[in-house]
């Protein structure tokens, strides 16, 4: 980054992404990870965590939004919603657009990436304040075991690459776990890398472990991601009995809060399945 | 590119996109432009024209098909079909795998780009030999303007970025010329860049360039190109009489040809407008 970008490189893949910076906000190493804030020239404000691409301002509606809008809107009334990771809390943003959410628990290992994150993004913290909102620092996988069966409606699992800290994370035994923890009818989203790239090493064994976690209902959607590699994203959605493809299409068509990229349409668009992610 | 990599940056927007190169195959400066070909690490061979990525072996599928299918569909039968720009041969390969296609003309204006990927991405020109299928090296824009009105069904404008060669193909003038080209029913499709990145730029002055050379129906679609900035992608549908939205849903979910993106599905998906794109 001595020449003014940013570059995370995908190694594995021989790809790599780069934005131009202006300057590095923020360095530090957490008890987790190393946490990075850089102002760019047209991307607004970077998070970077152990070197790779969180999110920009520019782009962070394409993830948000569509880990948590397909799902709220997949479930019947979901009102009591946890996010396992997510301390950005953009996520957490998003689900408290939904006036049928009672009540939504994030539960973040780090904490020092919320914290950093009120404080150089702030717009993504917006809803940190909401009576409906609590802020965990604990470990997901130990939370999501200790909790009261079937006592969540939607659980979303916002966690970033499947290696480190996040690797618990895409196994059947957490995903038993959250089934159990999850009402029927009940729904788990967890973001499952690129289409593109992680096919065969993320989405496939993400399928197998949910089928072996005893989910009815398996369904990967695809959106776009400028800041991730390939550019192309998918998240998998999960239902504890019935199919996450149902949505309740009027009240998404008729939601009263604003979107950069979700809307009824995209999200029925969200639900095709490419040639390539057929399995 | 000394360093192992290529690298494509859009100083505009500040970002860049790379590649780990193992060889560069082939160097050359045209009468139009400089056109080079890596040997990269994962994505197969690399074309650069003028230091843009036109295309990877790894995702070139992704373009060429949503370039021609949307469209060859969206016509009810779509026999004599014209190719402006498209001098890498893939967008030709996907219009032949359609049998009511009886004639596809590709009008390139640099018949290096052609001959260099006939030497160095075979796969790309498969069709260049079928009987039905007419290599022509001469201006687009002229070309056109010459042929007899309303004798083509579909035109498909696969250019460079709308500056330099390819900036006339953007013009209202051009879109007049290629209505006129097209018989009452016919379509004309054109890549119109990033949603994200070109929406005010690009995508909305095409539309009104589309709207003042007299076409009905204009409809953005998208896609995901991981190899161009932003990593999405758009193509824009217009109608010389009638919806592009309306396709021929049931033999597009029957064709008997391989994708690796496209199908019925997709088809509908990529119909869906997010909300950054309605104007």
């Amino acid at each position: 980054m001595g020449d003014g970008w940013f570059r995370e490189a995908v190694e594995s893949e021989g790809v790599a992404f780069s934005l131009a910076i202006e300057q590095k906000l923020h360095d530090e190493t957490s008890d987790f990870q190393h946490i990075e804030v850089y102002q760019t020239s047209h991307w607004g404000r970077l998070l970077v965590l152990d070197g790779c691409v969180m999110l920009t301002e520019r782009d962070e509606f394409f993830y948000h939004e569509m880990m948590s809008h397909p799902a709220l809107f997949a479930h019947r009334e979901p009102r009591k919603v946890a996010i396992i990771g997510g301390g950005d809390c953009g996520i957490l943003r998003e689900v408290l657009r939904h006036s049928n959410v009672e009540q939504a628990v994030q539960v973040e290992i780090d904490e020092r990436v919320t914290r950093v994150c009120e404080q150089y993004l702030p717009q993504l913290c917006s809803a940190n304040n909401d009576p409906r909102a609590t802020l965990l620092f604990s470990d997901g996988v130990e939370w999501i075991r200790s909790i009261e069966e079937e006592s969540l409606d939607l659980i979303i699992v916002d966690s970033t690459d499947p290696v480190g800290p996040a690797a618990g994370l895409f196994t059947a035994e957490f995903l038993s776990a959250a089934r159990r923890a999850v009402a029927p009818g009940g729904i788990v989203v967890q973001q499952s890398e690129s289409p593109l790239l992680h096919r065969d090493t993320v989405i496939a064994p993400l399928h197998q472990a949910a089928t072996e976690a005893g989910f009815d209902g398996i369904h990967t959607i695809t959106f776009p991601v400028p800041g991730y590699p390939s550019g192309w994203w998918s998240a998998t959605l999960m239902a504890n009995g019935g199919d996450p493809r149902n949505f309740r299409a009027e009240d998404s068509a008729d939601k009263d809060f604003p979107t950069q990229y979700y809307n009824a349409d995209i999200h029925r668009a969200a639900l095709a399945t490419p040639e390539l992610l057929k399995f």
